[in-house]
C-alpha cells in the first residue's frame, strides 16, 4: 500500500504511465506499438463513443462500415494523401502461411500465396470511401452523404505512447459529400463545434478552435480545422480535427454529380475524426499525483460506497441502508457501485477508487449509521464531509454537477495562467523552455519561419485561432507584417 | 417501378443478393471479398450489437480491446488453432511504401521496410488474448476473467457472399478464463443459451442447440457448442458458437494460477462469438419476394407513416395529426419515421419501405383524416386495415408484438415442416436433394462415415442436439449402433 508513485513534478511522462497502470486503463501488448485497452479504460471509451454517437446522429449523420484494407492502386490515387501516409503503413502482401519445411512446429509465409496487389491496412479511409461513393453519387439528389464510421486504423509510428500515439488506434471518421463548397465548409465547421462542445461539456477540457497552417494540414485537405487543448505540463494536444477536403478526393476518384440545372461538377468533401487519443487528453487534463481524476460525465462509476464495519451484523445494517441509496441514485441516472468485498479493507478500497478517479466516494460506519449520516468524499478536491443520510441522493446529484464544473474551471484557469502574448523571439526561446504553455505571437505566414522556429525551439504553430482579434503586428522572428497572433506550443 | 425481381423459388441465391440490394443493406467493395455495410444495414447491426451487449453485461462480462495483429510466433503457439487458420490469413510483411523508381505516380513496397517478424491480421483472437492474460493471472483471486471484444477479423475465404462469408467481418468474441473445468463448461453453456435467447426473442429465429462433431469443431477447442437455424430454402446456418477450450491455450501460453490450497494448475478457457453473419440469417429467415422482412425488435424503423394529399392544405392537416401520433409512439419506445418527402409519390414510398422490411406502415389520406381513421399495413402478412385514429398508438404497440410473435411462429412452422427423422441412407440421398431440410438420423460416431456422407451428399452433421431423446438405433450408413439421432443438412 505504501508504494511510492512518481509525481507530476518529478517526471510528467513517468507519472502519466503510472497513472494509466494504477487505474488499470491499458497496457502495451506483445505487438510492437499496439496497446491492450483494459476493461476500465474501455468503459471510459464506451462513454466517449456513446455521447459522440448521439451528437453525430443529432447532426444528421449515420454510421456505416467500410473495408479495413485499401488496395495499393486506390491508396495512391490521391497523391498528397498517399504521400502523407505511405511512410508509415502496414502492408499485407500474402494470404497464407504454411508449415516451415525446416521445422514442422513453425509457420512461414507461403510464397505461392503472394497477392497480385498489395493491401494497405487503412491509416485513414478517404481512399476506400471515395472509391465507394463514386458508385453512390450521380445526381444532386444523392447529396449530401453524411456518414460516420467507428473503426480501427493503423499508422506505423516509430515512437509510441499509450493512447497518445499507438500503431493501431480506435477512432471515428466522418466522411461527407456535398454539392457545394459552401455546404462542405459549413459541415467542416459544424463538426469542429461538435468536438469542441464534447470536449468542454463532457471531458471538462477547454479547447481552442482554429485552423492549421499549411505544413500541419491533413494530407489531402484544403484546410484542417482543429481543437487544441493544454495539458497540465503546458504542452498542447491536438484533440480532434475536421478537414475541408475540397474536390481533391472527388477528382482523384472521378466522383461527379449532375446538378439541378444539368451541369456536372466534382463533389465537395469533408472528413473529421477523434480517436482514443482523447483518453490521453482526459488523463492529462485532470489527474493528480494520487491517480486518475474523471469528470462525472464520462466516469463509468460516478459514485462508489464502502461500508466500514466490525461485525457481520453491522455490515447487514449498513448494506441495507446503502443499497436503498443505490436505488435512489440509479433512479436519478447516476451510476453507482457498492463495494462490500470482504477481502479488502476500507483503506485499500479508498486508495483503489482514488486511483481510478471515481468522482464521489461514500463511506458509512456504525457511528454514521446511528447518527443518520454518511461520509461523502469528492475526488477532485480530495475533501470529505459528513452529510445527513436523508436527502443525500439530491446532494450527490448536485455535487456531481459541481465537480464537472469545477474540473472545467480548473482546467480553464490553468490554461489562462499558462497562455501569454509574446513579441520577442529571444524571450520566446527562453520561456518556451523555462515556463512552457501557449504563446500567442505574430508570425509572417511563411513555412520557412515556422520551420525555423520548430527547429530552434521544438515549438509548432498549434493553430491560427478563430476567435483571435485582428491585430496588426510584426513577426517575432522576421519582423515582417502579420495581421493576427497564432498559437505556438510544444505538442504531444 | 415495375422492375422485375427474382423470386425465392426461381433462384434463392439471386433473390438473396437482390433483397440486400433493394433494402440497401450492403454491397461488395473494391477489396476482394470485403463488403461495405451501408447505413441501413449497419443500423440493424447496431441494434443487434446493442441488445447482445446488454445481455453480455447482464451475465457479468466487460468489454475490452486487443490488437488487430498477431505476431507469427504467437499465432503458431497453439498448434491446432494455427493449423486451422494458417491457410486463410492476411499477412503483414512490410511497414512502408515508397515511390516506384520506374513511375513517380506509383507506390511500391519498400524492401528496406520488411518486418523482422510477420504479423497476421487476427482471424480470431485467442492467441493474442491468452498471451495477454498470462500477465494478468497469478492467483485464483484473478479469476474468472470475463471479457468480450467487438472487433473486425479477417479470414481469407475463397468464395465470399455478402454477410454470410466475407474476408473481413465484424463480430464479438468473448474470451473467459476460469479456475475450474466445471466453471468453464458452465460459461460455455451459459453463452450458448444467451445466443439462443437472442436468436429466438429478438431475431424471431428458432435455433437448435447442440454440440459439433470433432471434425466440425473450432480449431483449438475441446468442444464446440452451436446454434443452428434453418433458412427458408431448408439449408442450415450456423448462427453462433461457444467453445470450451479446455486448457489448450493456457498450456500453449503457459498460463497457470495458484489455487487457494497453494497448488498450481493451468487455467480453463472459453471463447464464443457471433458475427455479421447474423445479418444473413436474419434476411434469409423472414424475407419474402417483395424484399426484406424485419422483426420489430431489430428494425431501425418500426413504424413509418406516409401522407396522401393533393393540396398543401391537406398535407398540413395530415402532418399535424401524424406528428402528434409520432410523439405518442416515441413515448412508448417505438421508433417512428414520418416520410413527407414531396419528391416521391406514396406508391413509391410504400414499395420502398416494403423492400426495407419496415414492420408497420401507416398511411393517411383526407378521407381517413375526416373520418378519424388511419390505414395500418403490416409487412409480415401484407395485410391492411383501416383503424380508428384515437388509440392507434396502443393498437400499434400490440401489433408490433404480434408481428414479432408471428415471425417466430412462421419460422418454427417452416422448420418443423422441413425436419424429419430418416433411417434409410438411400432415402436420405434422394430427399436431401429433392426436399432439403433437416434430417434426424442415426450415425455411428465415426469421422469416416461423416466424411463419406459429406462427399456423397454435401450434407454435414450440423450438431448433436442437446434436447434429443436417447434412442438406440443403427447408423443409416454402416448399421453400427448409435445412441441418438444427429442433425444432417446442407449448410451455408
Amino acid at each position: 500500500m505504501a508504494q511510492k508513485y512518481t509525481t507530476r513534478k518529478e517526471d510528467y511522462s513517468k507519472w502519466y504511465n503510472e497513472t494509466i497502470a494504477r487505474a488499470d486503463l491499458a497496457e502495451n501488448s506483445g505487438v510492437r506499438g499496439c496497446m491492450v485497452i483494459k476493461p476500465y479504460g474501455y468503459a471510459i471509451w464506451e462513454k466517449i463513443q456513446a455521447q459522440l454517437d448521439i451528437m453525430f446522429k443529432e447532426t444528421g449523420h449515420q454510421n456505416a462500415y467500410f473495408p479495413l484494407f485499401v488496395p495499393k492502386s486506390l491508396f495512391e490515387a490521391e497523391e498528397k494523401n498517399a504521400e502523407g501516409f505511405a511512410k508509415e503503413c502496414a502492408v499485407v502482401t500474402h494470404h497464407r502461411l504454411m508449415t516451415d519445411p525446416n521445422d514442422s512446429t513453425k509457420l512461414v509465409v507461403d510464397p505461392k500465396a503472394k497477392l497480385e496487389e498489395e493491401l494497405v491496412v487503412r491509416p485513414t479511409s478517404e481512399a476506400i470511401i471515395w472509391n465507394t461513393y463514386k458508385g453512390w453519387i450521380q445526381s444532386y439528389r444523392d447529396l449530401p452523404i453524411l456518414i460516420n464510421q467507428w473503426a480501427n486504423v493503423v499508422r506505423w509510428e516509430m515512437r509510441t505512447r499509450l493512447f497518445l500515439r499507438t500503431a493501431e488506434f480506435l477512432w471515428q471518421e466522418g466522411h461527407t459529400a456535398h454539392a457545394t463548397k459552401q455546404e462542405a465548409i459549413e459541415e467542416t465547421e459544424q463538426m469542429l463545434k461538435v468536438y469542441a462542445e464534447f470536449a468542454e461539456s463532457y471531458m471538462a477540457m477547454p479547447v481552442i478552435q482554429g485552423v492549421k497552417t499549411e505544413s500541419e494540414r491533413f494530407a489531402g485537405a484544403d484546410d484542417t480545422y482543429c481543437i487544441e487543448a493544454m495539458m497540465q505540463d503546458g504542452k498542447a494536444l491536438q484533440a480532434g480535427t475536421s478537414h475541408f477536403l475540397g474536390q481533391n478526393f472527388a477528382k482523384a476518384f472521378d466522383v461527379k454529380f449532375t446538378d439541378k440545372d444539368g451541369t456536372q461538377d466534382y463533389v465537395w468533401a469533408t472528413s473529421w475524426g477523434v480517436s482514443t487519443r482523447l483518453m490521453g487528453a482526459l488523463i492529462m487534463t485532470h489527474s493528480d499525483d494520487e491517480g486518475l481524476v474523471l469528470p462525472p460525465a464520462l466516469a463509468p462509476i460516478q459514485v462508489v460506497a464502502v461500508p466500514i464495519y466490525k461485525t457481520e451484523e453491522d455490515l447487514v445494517a449498513i448494506s441495507e441502508r446503502i443499497k436503498e441509496l443505490g436505488v435512489k441514485l440509479k433512479a436519478r441516472g447516476i451510476s453507482f457501485k457498492y463495494d462490500d468485498d470482504d477481502n479488502r479493507r476500507p483503506g485499500w478500497k479508498f486508495s483503489e477508487y482514488e486511483s481510478k478517479g471515481v468522482p464521489v466516494r461514500l463511506a458509512m460506519g456504525m457511528r454514521d449509521f446511528e447518527n443518520g449520516n454518511i461520509e461523502v468524499a469528492r475526488r477532485d478536491e480530495k475533501t470529505k464531509e459528513i452529510v445527513q443520510f436523508d436527502g443525500v441522493d439530491v446532494h450527490i446529484e448536485k455535487l456531481l454537477k459541481e465537480i464537472q464544473d469545477n474540473l472545467l474551471n480548473k482546467a480553464m484557469k490553468h490554461r489562462s495562467d499558462n497562455m501569454r502574448e509574446i513579441d520577442s523571439y529571444d524571450e520566446f526561446k527562453v520561456k518556451i523552455e523555462s515556463e512552457g504553455g501557449f504563446f500567442l505571437a505574430h508570425w509572417d505566414g511563411t513555412a520557412e519561419t515556422e520551420e525555423k522556429i520548430k527547429e530552434e525551439t521544438k515549438a509548432t504553430i498549434r493553430c491560427i485561432p478563430f476567435d483571435q482579434p485582428k491585430e496588426n503586428g510584426k513577426c517575432m522572428v522576421t519582423g515582417k507584417p502579420s495581421s493576427g497572433r497564432v498559437i505556438f506550443a510544444k505538442a504531444y
